[in-house]
């Protein structure tokens, strides 16, 4: 079977984010004077063959755990479907 | 009224994505070998106050226009909830 995971990479609220800092200010010298907030992570779309949704789901957490999110500083959080 | 909006920005699926592709092969020697396919872009939450869900819109989709997107080569795609 095979499933998509769309998983998000986001830094920790409780860190700066300093590319989110320099695109609100762009935001701001563009005119879009009342956008408050931006962070920006990473979105990741990743296509995988599993025998059931449960393996998919283990097998999507591994991945982020050891290659695409650096605990330390960020978390992820995915959606997993069918197809 | 505040608002949030979540934005993918995902290279287009004509073209190569190198990133994902790296990732992709370094997957596959942490031994998930049953990973198919893997695209990487961008997760943007950016929050800001409108006085409807319209107007929200109109910014968020003027913001990917003019900065957060390059329409040659990525295609966005948003959510916006309140609050």
């Amino acid at each position: 079977m095979n499933y998509t995971a769309h998983i998000n990479v986001m830094p920790l609220k409780e860190l700066l984010d300093p590319q989110g800092k320099a695109v609100s200010s762009s935001l701001h010298n563009l005119g879009l004077t009342q956008v408050q907030d931006v962070r920006i992570g990473k979105h990741i779309t990743l296509s995988l063959s599993a025998s059931s949704i449960e393996e998919a789901n283990g097998m999507v957490q591994e991945a982020c755990k050891k290659l695409l999110a650096n605990q330390v500083m960020e978390a992820f959080d995915f959606t997993l479907v069918e197809g």
